[in-house]
């Protein structure tokens, strides 16, 4: 799992019906933007647990949802290093 | 999901049967350039959201869809930054 | 997806019987040398859409197949940009 | 699977459900720090094996167990070479 | 597939029991040492095909089997150029 900042929600209007909806997340992975389905209620600013793979289907709720990153964790306290 | 944008779509008369007559896109991730199903009717220009992994062939219409890259929302409005 | 170019034919005749006999192909991915199962009978030079993933084992012939790389459509015209 | 070396146990109150109170692992992967899914007790210092993709979730205990990074080995003797 | 180098087996005593007994090879990919599982009996010194991504499991003998890398062929004869 990757250690992600969340960085605002991200508006789609237009999108296929499987991803319901959803709350969607940018968040940053390192210097890399990514967005990523919310399944724990995150705020901007916070530090997540993000899966991707195969796993972020289940953890966004069931096998047939189409996300490829879901974020799964809020990280109590996190101090990234420079 | 990865934020693209939408390039020109991809002429390829010789393909598999099984990616049967699905537009597909280039677009640019990063300075990447990918080819993606589109599954909503996206142009050239438009920010996208593309679902990877295995979740990128359910979003493209069934299990069975051999799509490791798939366009699954048309983001209202992006600013890239610099 | 990827779009690769096909440089030659890979032979491996110490391979894993799931294997089989079908053609692999080095292609280049940017500057990665790869290998892909060829699903389209490409020739070197020829400019290719390959899927990874899971997707590319159905693209390969069936869910068994134990491909990460499969070639699924020649484009008909790429100007690879410098 | 990645060689990456144990930095420290990861807290996460608020997580999903399906986590459940497996350990998760903050680990290095190069210069890079991931989040694992510990599966055979390892501790701060240890050269692991990790594995990805969706093995990570058979690797975890069950098919259905969202990890895409389970800690499946300890390396009994590794020597980083510089 | 990805072309890699073998470079020498891997000792992990303490893993997981899905693991078995199958033989681990640390392995070059690019300047990227990673570790594959060798369902072909490789030896250090030979340049190989490694599969990833769910596939690795089949690859490796069975769809249960936790492998994100298995090597699948040797190949005849490779000239890495620099």
């Amino acid at each position: 799992m990757k250690i992600c900042k969340v960085l605002k929600p991200l508006v789609s209007t237009n999108r296929i019906a499987g991803f319901e909806h959803k709350r969607l997340q940018v968040v940053l992975d390192g210097s890399n933007k990514m967005v990523a389905v919310d399944a724990v209620g995150a705020v901007p600013g916070d530090w997540v647990i993000c899966v991707g793979s195969s796993a972020a289907r289940e953890a966004a709720g069931s096998k047939e949802y189409p996300s490829d990153l879901t974020i799964v964790g809020i990280i109590d306290d996190w101090q990234p290093e420079t």
